[in-house]
């Protein structure tokens, strides 16, 4: 059995630097390493709408914004299928059958679910859709039998609400689903990149996200106004790393690549990070080189975006041509799941003779 | 607009007199009174497996029965669709988009399931499908357009939920479900009918229930063993009616012209209910009077179900030909949903014009 990769995004707005580093570049890795036999890449419509119901525009207006990110950054359309989850009604009928396998208070137990509700003040009004997601990216998962889901540490309860779910699928109606793997990133720094103002969250109500479409001009200027450390007033002052959101995004971004071209008197970051917290190094010139840095990477994903959006036609056709072959695959599976539980009356012969049987 | 009725049964096993009575009795006369345009009606085995998911031969071994019962009783294929609900997949992705729209306390409220999962003791276990069923209702119910569902008091807060769902979509995504209206039984007596031993409940487990497609000799031994008033010893002790299985019954199944029939002596059930009151009135006089009135009732059914048993295929192909006519209007009602949420980008030809006015 071949190495199949599920993974995927809200199109709740565009996508910024912070899921270039938590996933997108990560995924072009994957899906250049010929590791891998089928990459899905889902664009989660569906799921943004369990907390987004009242605002369906919302989500539309970001499903070409997010299949332009996805091509900008590198996904290959000849290497991975990105689709649209909604457009695979499928999901949503295996999603119905394992809510039989789950029950209430384990979901309530679900610890992922529980801090997003915090965080999106639901407490008492939870709309069922949102509470039972962990059940639908389940049937994401799945219906593609995926192997491999490349994801955040935040993510693990999430797939192990999978795994469960496929064990007991498996327990009660027979070997019939595949058991995903975690594939957490490599690099701690990328787990999760702050904002610019140094808050936690990157959000767009916020407005302290660089998303990766950005022109040059405005990357900079976020860069620029980055913050760094509130006590490091003068050159002189020694400086604090932690918290200091510009090295923060160096740790994501930088190599040594970058310094021997844009800060050749430093060998690295770790040198760079010395005198910096010694103090006589100005914030402005460590914003110069980080800005120096985020161009770097995000200049040919420009050019690409540009490209693609002269050809929104294609862009559409691709992300046709790839819902076309996930709904595929995915109505594949879910067959094998209905005749597993023996609710494929009209399509197994066998119920028609063992009725005729029955009666005779 | 026409009017259109929904209705159904779980099929975990034969149909006894309880649902004759309580409903299959009503819904005959309804599909022969001319006033509906559209029937449908559901074989609910997906809701079956809501709290059967561990054993879903038992739901695939009932789905003939329950087709052999409506067709018994008189349910014409001609003029009412029998449907299986787990091969109209538009359902699941109904249930899906309206698990949005409801909260997970707004379901903690609802009175059914409260009382469900205390009769079932689930408790701390139920499964998120039992749980969530009040949504997925909701979905059989507007997936059809259904303007009017029979059905007995006790679904009064399931009713009540899926109106609350379609007032919610249709003030968030705009006008595009019907409002169901519940049509309550006319007589108090059919509401629910006890077991033969008195409990409020037939229950398979408890071999209590008549079947109406139990053999003469069966049904008579059953009805001679009914429960009645246990201080009734002698024929001349005074008996009592209330809670006296067999005047339920009679309630329930006997007329006017019964009397006639088959106890000239008494011109009615008043009449008959009076002087075993008042004593003089042995239990087995009255037994033999309810076994020939049942008799007389499930005779014909019986007959009919013989028939329909010699030609299983005959039945299968109803049940196929109902289920691609629900399946074709739900897909309708399914695509008018998914218009109105904008969720529709590949069949919505405004969605690929929007897009590259937006980049151009």
């Amino acid at each position: 059995m071949g190495k199949i990769i599920l993974t995927g995004d809200r199109p709740t707005g565009k996508l910024h630097v912070g899921h270039y580093v938590g996933s997108l570049k990560r995924r072009v890795e994957l899906q250049n390493s010929g590791e891998f036999d089928d990459i899905f890449i889902m664009i989660a419509d569906a799921q943004a709408l369990t907390d987004n119901a009242d605002n369906p525009a919302k989500i539309r207006d970001n499903i070409m914004e997010v299949a332009l990110d996805y091509l900008s950054v590198g996904i290959d359309p000849a290497k991975s299928n990105i689709f649209v989850q909604s457009a695979v009604t499928e999901l949503t009928e295996l999603t119905f059958y394992y809510m039989n396998l789950v029950t209430v208070s384990r979901l309530q137990r679900n610890p992922t679910v529980k801090s997003e509700i915090q965080m999106r003040n639901f407490e008492t009004s939870i709309p069922t859709g949102f509470f039972t997601y962990p059940i639908s990216q389940a049937s994401d998962i799945t219906a593609f039998k995926a192997t491999t889901v490349p994801v955040g540490e935040d993510q693990m309860p999430m797939l192990e609400q999978t795994r469960e779910i496929v064990h007991k699928f498996n327990s009660v109606y027979g070997e019939t689903l595949v058991e995903p793997q975690i594939l957490l990133p490599d690099n701690k720094a990328c787990l999760r990149l702050p904002g610019i103002d140094g808050k936690a969250k990157m959000s767009k109500s916020l407005g302290n996200c660089i998303y990766i479409s950005e022109d040059e001009k405005e990357v900079k200027k976020k860069v620029m106004s980055m913050f760094t450390d509130p006590d490091h007033i003068r050159i002189e002052d020694p400086g604090k790393i932690e918290g200091n959101t510009v090295f923060t995004y160096l740790d994501a971004f930088s190599n040594e690549g970058h310094f021997a071209e844009y800060l050749p008197e430093y060998a690295n970051l770790d040198e760079l990070k010395a005198h910096y917290q010694r103090g006589g190094l100005g914030d402005v010139k460590v914003k110069k080189f980080l800005n120096n840095v985020i161009q770097e990477e995000l200049s040919p994903i420009r050019a690409r975006r540009k490209e693609y959006e002269k050809d929104i036609e294609g862009v559409y056709e691709i992300l046709k041509k790839g819902t076309e072959v996930a709904q595929e695959r995915a109505a594949q599976t879910l067959s094998e799941v209905k005749h597993a539980m023996k609710i494929d009356y009209f399509e197994d012969p066998e119920f028609l003779s063992e009725q005729i049987k029955k009666y005779k």
